[in-house]
């Protein structure tokens, strides 16, 4: 059986550094808080709030990401049971390949760049997939887990995880 | 319906620009003739071979690669009858992704970045697979079209397609 693992706000923590970069260039409060169901940046004032966008073009925005809480470890024990897949939709940022592969060396090194898959579409062939945004659920067969992020909070009809022990509980 | 596209010796030719390096650091001769079913390396001294690996990993390798013949009409072709996909296993060689990325953007523009994806193993969810390489046909189960290649000229198990033209005559 084949698990797809999404990066950003899955295994990676990238609000976390957009509010320190906001923090750092507008003196935005470190514990800006997120609307349930809205993207960070709708929770900004309006004229800095594309700024985002800039920022994750940036050369290195994505190498020093924090790792979400848990996720080595859950990562190394889906591994002993399933053949575990890291899928990003890093494509669109072109800055952000480098940095995410070298990410992934960093901090999950037993994972194989035969398992690693940089896309737009995620349209792979796996049985479960762990991802934050639904749309990459779109056309997918297998069984959907919607990884708690803000932007998502409001959605219901997919089965939910908050944390990576939840993950285990499910999988394990 | 989805078609894969391989990038190396099927859109793009990696060993046009092996030789010329070759040619420009050991004087090998740029007509060298590849024996049927064996790599570029193989036909080289043995005190050189190996160096084909430290020319792929060098930034830049991937920037300037010749187009393979009738590649961009016949994707462009093959576009307004498929969902085509650019799948290549770049994960192998870090510094090959920007490089793969602003080639494809250079020759071909008409491609999304949805549809790029580099990974390791070929896991895509598609319904024909040009490719040359028969390990990425491996568990696939949509058509395979083995794109000629020195490499694989004695694999006789496949459908094979050895110009853009045959793939055209085939699908379109």
């Amino acid at each position: 059986m084949r698990i797809a693992i999404d990066m950003d706000e899955v295994l990676a923590d990238p609000i976390h550094k957009f509010i320190q970069l906001y923090n750092r260039d507008y003196q935005i409060p470190l514990d800006l808080a997120i609307k349930p169901g809205t993207e960070i940046f709708q929770n900004l004032p309006q004229e800095i709030n594309q700024k985002w966008f800039e920022y994750i073009n940036e050369k290195g925005f994505f190498r020093d990401l924090p790792v979400i809480d848990g996720a080595v470890e859950a990562v190394q024990r889906l591994q002993e049971k399933y053949d575990v897949y890291i899928v990003s939709a890093a494509m669109e940022f072109r800055n952000s390949l480098e940095d995410k592969l070298d990410w992934l060396a960093e901090h999950f090194p037993f994972i194989s760049w035969k398992h690693i898959i940089f896309c737009g579409e995620k349209i792979v062939n796996v049985d479960i997939m762990i991802d934050d945004r639904i749309k990459n659920f779109a056309g997918f067969n297998g069984r959907p887990l919607l990884f708690t992020s803000p932007h998502n909070l409001l959605i219901t009809e997919y089965e939910r995880v908050d944390k990576w022990q939840q993950v285990l509980d499910k999988l394990i």
